[in-house]
């Protein structure tokens, strides 16, 4: 980069991509709060109108346009504030019109700088543009910002996201055991909740921090990493209410056998004949009540968990915001294609802080969770797990009400004018 | 009864009844504490095991054995601490034996106060102890303690643990409306929640408070109160989200058509053929599915909305506290048959006060959601019912957390030593 260009601002673009979380908006607020502290090198900050889809549709959310209140209060703001999508840009050689568009688009409004806040599959993209953009002779800063609530990124200690989903889960596992247990004698046996997670039990294994002591709920929790044994399960849901006089069962919705069969789509089928999504929790109700005949009842949390930003965990919080300041920070450092990690501490107490990992070494490789985080008979977590996961939850996020329910940003969206064609893609 | 008999201090009895909540421990602590603070009239309170149940098996814990840290934090504890029950004391001539057994527990435990918490059939109950411990030569005080999710208590303006759950729908609502919200252009375009509420919509209704202004979710609220017709919902949602881009539906288990057939029934059967309970959700997504082909999510909180007391309303709480303490007061007042109701002030700002009902009218009365309340085309809630909803939402009750997840009671659970032979109905 010539130094010239160096030294004048230039603009900023972020997008949001793939599934949302409680505290996406944290990293926006880390990202445009450190950018405004930055004008002399970052001149505005612009957003993607729904993901990366704003870049090729040249719809640009101008955030210079919001308060600086706005933007403080994206940070206890579920959801994504300026939309998000299930997209991913495919190989270059397969989709090459599609990143030059995005190269065009940054030339036209002057942008210097792409911060990419999501999955693997966004560093994956954040990856390939930082190259193409060198070969198509407008270098762009290319840093990736980790977010999702699957935990799946290689290298970071966590992703931003997950810990938030995991108190939830927690919590509510927590809570939910504690009516089941009230009404066990006469009503409700077994109870289970479905959670997050296709391919990985991060999400499940949260639910066993709800656990104090033995004989604590949840007394079955199902990881997808474990093939599901019908005849097993039913014989701990079993010797379970004999023991306790009731069964919380958490249950990931990627459980599957060890033909790989997911049993949410052995499951259930609606008056159509459609396969329910998400039919782990009823799959699992119906076979208790079959071969049991326990009365039961069941829960699915869905969008819920992973937008209860009313029960975030600070940790969290803090978390999805200095992975987005630092993102910014790298930037300025004149750093490229690389992603903020958290590095977790040595000692006992609990500590973290960031580092930054090359975009390539990041992008599509998925983190599995340890199988010595999964007790041996496959049913629960061990103290491994709880060493890794309690941190992740701890302290309540800071959230403002007003009216009896949590205070949410409201932004202006002002777009900023178009200055290219309209964009079809082949 | 003689003065000598009223002078000296007798036990009490307390029992938690039906579903519980997340507040109904607050009442319990209510109880206690008060009777606690006269020990000259009250000696212990002996709590039944699993409700009434306790009772009838001599199965009585003694509330004495419990720190006043532990009564205490049964004010932030969800769930029924002593165990509930659904268990129906039938008309007195048809079960003479079980009403004349809890008499015979109540002399053999000196016990002179019968507290009983819960809904309309507790307080049916209530009452007909109260009758029968006349005629049976053994008076004991009768006092209801109000409770249900429901809200259908008649002559009090709310009913304990109602405000709870609906402060959870309100903010689960908001935060998974933000989520669809943000990806809806490539994603999920219709997502539904289903809650609780079998017989009327108040449940459902609390899902309104979500939205601020026009356009905000929930887009659609389906009452059990509204007889369902799958043309006119399937317009709505279509017309929504071609309006928004997305359509947030909140659906009453009791949805029901104009015959009275429950959705959940007619809806997704299982792999066994078995009907699935707490249907509704899924039923609605195959319908929007197969007629709209939008892509849907859903939810199903389940016992999640009940026992959810880390976003208990504050307001709902103190209530539950103070129905708790109000019916030791009015024992102690020598009044009868009575049950606390809370009384909503006549002002512009919200305020309430306790004041007493006859068990005799409480009975078996079952309060409705007005149908004004319910706007003219049926899917969502008037101005009338905001102003009777919010006041209710109002608050964040304290929660204590202890390594990221909420603090809970710890009873002993000390049984007093049984007096008398094992009871065997009829």
């Amino acid at each position: 980069m010539p130094k010239s260009q160096a030294a004048r601002p230039r603009n900023a673009f972020y997008a949001q991509s793939g599934g949302v979380t409680a505290v996406i908006n944290a990293s926006a607020a880390g990202v445009i709060e450190t950018a405004r502290a930055n004008k002399d090198r970052i001149r505005k900050v612009y957003a993607g109108r729904n993901g990366i889809l704003g870049a090729l549709n040249e719809e640009l959310i101008d955030t210079s346009k919001e308060t600086a209140a706005t933007i403080a209060a994206l940070r206890h703001t579920p959801g994504g504030a300026f939309g998000s999508c299930r997209y991913k840009l495919r190989a270059i050689e397969d989709s090459r019109a599609e990143y030059e568009r995005l190269i065009e688009v940054f030339r036209a409004h002057d942008i210097g700088y792409f911060f990419y806040n999501g999955g693997g599959d966004s560093q994956d993209t954040a990856w390939k543009v930082s190259q193409i953009s060198e070969r198509m002779g407008y270098p762009v800063t290319c840093i990736g910002v980790p977010k999702t609530v699957d935990n799946d990124l290689p290298l970071t200690d966590c992703s931003p996201g997950f810990g938030s989903v995991a108190k939830y889960v927690a919590v509510s596992t927590r809570e939910a055991g504690l009516d089941v247990a009230s009404m066990c004698s006469t009503s409700t046996k077994v109870f289970i909740l479905e959670v997050m997670g296709r391919h990985a039990g991060w999400i499940a294994a949260a639910g066993g921090l709800a656990a104090e002591k033995p004989g604590d709920p949840p007394h079955v929790i199902l990881f997808p990493e474990i093939a599901f044994d019908r005849e097993t399960f039913l014989a701990r849901v079993q010797e379970t209410v004999e023991r306790h006089g009731y069964c919380v069962v958490v249950a990931s919705e990627g459980t599957q056998d060890a033909a790989g069969q997911f049993l949410a789509e052995a499951g259930s089928r609606d008056a159509f004949g459609h396969a329910q999504l998400g039919g782990v929790a009823p799959a699992l109700a119906a076979m208790v009540k079959d071969a049991l005949g326990y009365k039961y009842h069941w829960a699915l949390a869905d969008y819920l968990q992973r937008a209860a930003r009313h029960v975030a965990s600070k940790t969290d919080v803090e978390q999805a915001y200095a992975v987005g300041k630092a993102a910014v920070e790298f930037a300025l450092a004149g750093r490229n294609a690389v992603m903020p990690i958290i590095v977790r501490g040595k000692g006992k107490r609990y500590t973290w802080k960031i580092d930054a990992a090359p975009l390539s070494k990041v992008a599509n490789v998925e983190r599995k969770m340890p199988r010595n985080y999964i007790t041996r008979d496959g049913f629960g977590i061990t103290a491994a797990a709880r060493a890794y996961l309690l941190p992740l939850i701890q302290g309540e996020a800071e959230t403002p009400w007003r009216h009896g329910l949590p205070v949410i940003a409201r932004l202006k969206q002002v777009m900023v004018p178009k200055k290219l064609p309209a964009f079809t893609p082949a």
